[in-house]
C-alpha cells in the first residue's frame, strides 16, 4: 500500500509520499514514490505513484525517457527526441502523456498480470508548473483518464486515503499557506501511518512555490526527524486534550 | 454503507450505529441498525448490523424469533421454544447462534444473490451480558465465524471503519470510563459522517453498565441534537487550534 497526498494551493504545491512497498506483509522495501523533474527557470514537474511497483516504474520510465529511453543516457538528452515530461508544453499535456503511458503498460502487461490473478493497479498524482502557465495537480487513474484538483477541492490523494482525509476536509482551503499545508499533510500522513502498517516511513516532502520554477523544499523525514516527532507528539496530545474538553452527556 | 462501533470497556458497553441504508445513491432510507433485547435483571443483548439489509433482517429474525418465528407473536413467547438470543446460555453461544443464522441465510440466498451479481455482505456486532457471566463483544463475519474484543483492543467496528478509527486508536483504553467512551464514539462517528455520504444521521447510542442487566442509556441523536452539535463544533474547533499550534518548518 501507499499514501500520497498533493495540495494545489494559491501559493503553490505541497506533495507528500510514503516510501513503503510491499509484496505481501513479509516482503517490504523502501522505494521513493516521489519523482521530480526540475528544469530551473522553465518547469518543475512532480509525480507521486501508487499501485503495482512494476507498473509505476514502467510508466515513469516511459514519461521521463520516452519509449526508446536508454538507461545509460541522461534523461534530459533522450527527452529532446521524444514526447516526455521534459518537453510537454503544458501540465495538461503531461497528464495526457502519463495517461497514454499507463495505457501502453496496460497493453503490454495487463493480460499477463491477469493470468497471475494480479490486478492492474496504478494511480499517479502529477503536479507542477511550466513557464507561462499555471500550477496544476492531476490524478491519473489506471484507465489513463484523469481528474484535476480545483479551488473547491484543492487536494488529491492516492493509495490508502481514508485515514488521513478527515483532517484535510476539516481544515484545508485553497488559500491555506504552504507552511500550513505542510503541517496538514504531515498530520494526515501520521494518521495513516498509525492505522495502516503497509504505509511506512521515511516520507518524502516536496514544496513548490508558484512562479519560481525551482523546488522550494525537498526533504525526507525519517522516524527520528525532530520536526515530525514534534508533530506526532503535539498532535496526539492535542487530540486527547480536545476530546477531554468535551463535556460528557448528563445522564451517563 | 454503514458505520457501527462497539466498545467493550471495564465498566460496560458503548454501542453506536448510524441509520442510513442505501440501494444506490438515489435510494436512501433510515433503518435502525441497533437491535436491543433486554430481559431486565437477566440479560441485555445488543446487535448492530452492517451489510445487505435483506440479509441482516433475515439473520436478526432468525436469532430473535427462531426459524418458525411468527410475526404476530411476541418474540419472547416464541423464543422459549427455539434457541434464540432470548434463551442462549452465554454470549459466546449467542455469537455462535448468530453465526449459524448467517450461514442459514447464506444457504438460502447466496446463490440467488450471486445470479444478480450481488455479494453476500453482512457483519454483525453482538454484545451484552447474561446473568452470572461477563460482558462480551463479538464481530460475526459473513462466513459465520467471529472474533471478540479484548482488553488490548477493546473496540470493534463494522461498515465504513477507516475514517473513525484514528481517534479510537489514539485515545481509547480498556479502562476508559463509559461517559468518555460515549464522547469518543460520537467523535469517531462525526469523522465518518463527514467523509462518507452513505453513513447518515440520525445515530443510535446505547450504553450498558456492567452487572446492571438493564440498558443504562438508549438515545437517538438527530442533526439538531444540541449535544451532538456541540461535539461537532468543539471537535472541529479543537482540531483547527491543534494544527495551528504546531510550529511551521523553518525553511518554508
Amino acid at each position: 500500500m501507499t499514501y500520497c497526498v498533493g495540495l494545489c494551493l494559491e501559493d503553490g504545491l505541497v506533495m507528500l509520499a510514503d516510501t513503503r512497498t510491499n509484496a505481501g506483509v513479509d516482503n517490504i522495501s523502501t522505494f521513493s514514490k516521489l519523482h521530480v523533474l526540475s528544469i530551473p527557470g522553465e518547469r518543475v514537474i512532480v509525480a507521486m505513484t501508487a499501485g503495482n511497483l512494476a507498473i509505476t516504474q514502467a510508466v515513469m520510465n516511459l514519461v521521463l525517457e520516452g519509449p526508446n529511453g536508454l538507461d545509460d543516457q541522461p534523461s534530459e538528452a533522450v527527452g529532446k527526441s521524444h514526447p516526455t515530461l521534459h518537453t510537454v508544453p503544458s501540465m495538461f499535456a503531461g497528464a495526457e502523456l502519463v495517461g497514454q503511458a499507463v495505457r501502453a503498460v496496460y497493453e503490454r502487461d495487463a493480460a499477463a498480470l491477469k493470468a497471475q490473478d494480479i490486478g492492474f493497479d496504478v494511480s499517479i498524482l502529477l503536479a507542477g508548473q511550466i513557464k507561462g502557465r499555471r500550477v496544476r495537480l492531476f490524478n491519473i487513474y489506471a484507465a489513463g483518464n484523469f481528474v484535476e484538483a480545483t479551488a473547491d477541492t484543492p487536494y488529491l490523494q492516492v493509495g490508502e486515503h481514508k485515514y488521513g482525509k478527515p483532517i484535510l476536509d476539516r481544515v484545508l482551503r485553497y488559500d491555506t499557506p504552504l507552511a500550513e499545508g505542510v503541517k496538514l499533510v504531515l498530520v494526515s500522513m501520521d494518521s495513516t501511518l498509525r492505522s495502516n502498517l503497509t504505509v511506512g516511513m521515511p516520507i518524502d516532502l516536496l514544496v513548490y512555490r508558484k512562479d519560481k520554477f525551482e523546488v522550494a523544499v525537498q526533504r525526507r523525514f525519517d522516524e527520528s526527524d525532530p520536526y515530525f516527532q514534534q508533530i506526532r507528539r503535539q498532535w496526539s496530545e492535542a487530540l486527547r486534550a480536545a476530546y477531554q474538553a468535551i463535556p460528557t452527556l448528563e445522564d451517563i
